[in-house]
């Protein structure tokens, strides 16, 4: 009983999953941040066990071997995973956590854990995701153009989760997102039992 | 598009709706309220028209018989019903409506509206429901039991409902209710045809 909601956070590349993240985060202290770990180069700002845990192409394949993963894929060339310990002790002792991750590996998520809250980010329109893309500085037009493909197939892997949540503006996203959790923990299936013990009450009394 | 959304409040008698209902439309503006018909007595405060439109029992049976209630239920002795018209209107110009009504009735309203969102309005214990009940201080005992025994057996019905909240506190109480309609909002099916013409926007691209 009580235990803690797996929320996990998808979307194209560039749609904002980050920084939607951490501002979630920064509002609600006691959301537990799943770090994925990733083969890519960090990125500028980026520090390994916060953002990521970041690994040789040698150490992740070895990860994969020793089943520590909850879920990997390989996206544009680089592997991300999730550790699979660090979730399943999170949701054991009560608390929710938040996976932030590729469309693909969402999806191995739900295989796993399919009483999980799958929330997809959608980008205002396909022109800003490619603003935002671009706007980032430090990749090429071929990687840029291969990105926007992948961005539009996953658009259509909506279906397979719960939320749709434009990320127009973060504050708009966080608090959409911070109602969907506060949704869940409603749900009727979470109450039951606990209705359960209040009608045997009564019928004693 | 953009349809409005059906929240159905419901829970057993006592439990507190028309106060969370109140105090959400004061903080919601935006949220229409179905006022439902009922033959039962006004109770001291009451506006005809504004919290419920009092019918006598001719009157109502008239409305059945006109098929111009969108359900309706006896209980306790009085019939409660909810007006079809209003509702329908409300959904189609775009807005929230909230129906607050008992919980035969908001079940027969599922039958209708699958669509709607079910919530169950949950006391924190039977004793406390109790309290309430007798707190009113507008009934006496055998009315007291009878609710009561009704009280119980509805709160089995949970399990048709998608939401339980607890009514511990109102400002909790509404907090989760208004998150739920937010989070309700962004349902992946709401946004699935947004999403085909934005792909279909960058095909042409």
């Amino acid at each position: 009983m009580n235990k803690g909601l797996l929320i996990v956070l998808s979307g194209p590349s560039g749609v904002g999953k980050g920084t939607v993240c951490s501002e979630l985060r920064n509002k609600q202290n006691d959301l537990v941040y799943s770090v994925s770990a990733t083969t890519r180069v960090p990125r500028q700002g980026e520090i390994d066990g916060v953002n990521y845990f970041f690994k040789s192409r040698e150490q992740f394949q070895d990860m994969i071997a020793r089943d520590a993963l909850l879920e990997h894929a390989e996206y544009v060339g680089n592997y991300y995973g999730t550790p699979r310990d660090f979730v399943e002790r999170t949701l054991a002792s009560g608390k929710d956590i938040i996976l932030e991750i590729e469309v693909q590996g969402a999806l191995k998520v739900k295989e796993k854990f399919p009483q999980g809250v799958f929330v997809f980010l959608v980008p205002p329109s396909l022109d800003e995701l490619k603003h935002r893309i671009t706007g980032r500085g430090t990749e090429n037009s071929d990687v840029i153009d291969s990105r926007m493909s992948v961005a539009v197939q996953e658009m259509s892997l909506i279906r397979y989760y719960d939320y749709a949540v434009v990320n127009d503006q973060i504050d708009s996203a966080c608090h959409r997102i911070q109602s969907i959790i506060t949704a869940e923990h409603c749900r009727k299936d979470r109450f039951i039992s606990e209705l359960e013990s209040v009608k045997e009450a009564s019928e004693k009394a």
